[in-house]
């Protein structure tokens, strides 16, 4: 049972989720560079259902049934989930503050082709993962536990990916986390101060000075933020003032789907094929003020001494640079 | 000049220190694995001082003369610095706030060979590394600019660092960066509830609970902290309690150097010569209340999306587990 537990002197969280593939008599550096497994071997190949934990969703559009073939999507539990639903807090350490992991650590399996990703597949392919995205994320925050929902994408082994195949994952946590709690925080400060929304505020000003666009459709633009913390990171968010990712409506997830899988060939295109991250910020559980959007994060630096001592980050190329790159479509 | 950029969303600060060296169409994710430099062209090594900006400083037993052989440790400014005291900072951007990266961004060269690194090299000459650490870090700290600095190592090209010569890098920075304030806030709270130190509380709990101490010896406790955020992270701190390091006694500096060495070489020998980060953490300008500590994480996880997406950590190794190993010496 995965247990969170809090530094008493950083204020900060860690889960520990123990992996039992992993024991530690076998860690080593060769971890960082695990190779690729082998598509035969692949667990979210088509085919290969029995492999995963039973699925808990799929979109299947003939006839058949769980845990076979015929799936366009498929969503699974993590095999090692870092957030259950079983609560097992048997830690009896009394200086720390613990508590169970309560939530939930999904696999959502975006194609049942090995070499498909989001910026390779259809388009109608990849909005129908994003309506799956709004789905389980929909599911998820119904749950009394859960407080907060992440989406997040490892592309690549260097990006973390420790499965290949392209997939994302969905944790439900008990917890506003750090980092969208300051997001939180800043959208309350900002609506009492001047009764509107700080990233619509930052929609407008970056549409007018126009420096750090990378694209736009109907109803999203994607630019490279200001204070960007690594090299051609891309946030796409929606342009009207739109709270929450699970109440989007379908020709705004259309629109995502669309500007999400452009902003990846890009990046591909530009970058020469990275590894990447990309996360999903949305209004949490309880609080009135957000503007929901996207993260991508190529992978390009290795976070060092520095960012892991400090929290801040050095990023060597301009935000204004890596938008002009990112504009040669 | 580099620039410091707040993002007004997560009140995240990045410094942007474009590297000219690193133009945006040479960006690919190669940079992430860029092959160790020859010895030859080693800017670190005995010999090739002309490779550096010119020395600050220097231990040198002989006569020799700045930016000559001759040296044991050797102190150059970053030849990329992400900190330095050129004040321009004419970003007309008027929504964000940004700042010059006012500061200064060191090297220290812990010695002319090139595969000696703190585990390997004599413990006389870690001793003489800690002194230097202190020397530069004191004489940082008289910078009226400087509210902060942080020493850091990055060992191993997959830790980030770009250059394979066991080095340190010193930043001396305008502010104070949010972990250091996190901690600082942490002590501070503490202190006034219960007027004491939560560093010192937290070393009496773990010598009596036992369950994840790594090695002690005259003035310092290894241990594997409660919620460690990486698999085997290393705490080293003075039992007494001592609030700033830069006013640390030879004593305690030999001492140190000690712990810090035989924590090393258990990390080398358990976890297979792992790349890992250093950072020390001591008081900020201006606070009261500290407890100085080194923190050492071996990089054997790759932060990916929910680490970057919430702030948060998954840990897959027991921190009790990981001090059970890291004993075995």
């Amino acid at each position: 049972m995965p247990q969170l537990r809090k530094d008493i002197i950083s204020g900060k969280w860690s889960v520990v989720a123990v992996n039992r593939s992993m024991r530690p008599e076998s860690f080593t550096h060769a971890h960082l560079s695990k190779s690729a497994r082998l598509i035969s071997d692949c667990p979210f190949c088509r085919g290969h259902e029995s492999q995963t934990p039973p699925e808990l969703d799929a979109v299947r559009l003939d006839a058949s049934r769980p845990n076979t073939p015929g799936w366009d999507i498929r969503v699974v539990p993590n095999k090692y989930p870092a957030f259950t639903m079983d609560e097992v807090d048997e830690d009896d350490d009394n200086l720390y503050q613990h508590q169970s992991a309560l939530g939930l650590h999904e696999v959502i399996i975006h194609s049942p082709h090995h070499h498909l990703s989001l910026s390779t597949m259809q388009i109608d392919e990849v909005v129908k993962v994003i309506k799956m995205y709004k789905r389980r994320y929909l599911l998820a925050l119904k749950n009394p536990q859960v407080k907060s929902a992440v989406i997040i994408v490892n592309h690549g082994r260097q990006a973390g990916a420790s499965i290949e195949h392209s997939h994302a994952q969905l944790f439900a946590i008990p917890m506003i986390p750090n980092l969208l709690k300051r997001e939180s925080d800043s959208f309350s400060a900002h609506y009492l101060k001047n009764g509107d929304c700080i990233f619509c505020d930052l929609i407008q000003h970056e549409i007018s000075v126009n420096r750090r666009i990378v694209a736009e459709n109907s109803h999203f633009i994607a630019f490279c933020p200001y204070a960007s913390q690594t090299p051609f990171t891309t946030w796409i968010a929606p342009k009207s003032h739109l709270k929450a990712f699970e109440v989007a409506d379908e020709e705004v997830l259309n629109s995502c789907a669309s500007i999400l899988q452009r902003v990846l060939i890009s990046i591909n295109k530009n970058l020469h094929d990275p590894p990447y991250n990309i996360w999903l910020h949305s209004r949490p559980k309880g609080k009135d003020e957000f503007h929901w959007h996207l993260e991508i994060a190529p992978k390009l630096a290795i976070p060092a001494g520095f960012e892991l001592g400090t929290g801040m980050t050095i990023n060597v190329v301009q935000p204004e640079e890596a938008a002009k790159y990112l504009k040669l479509f």
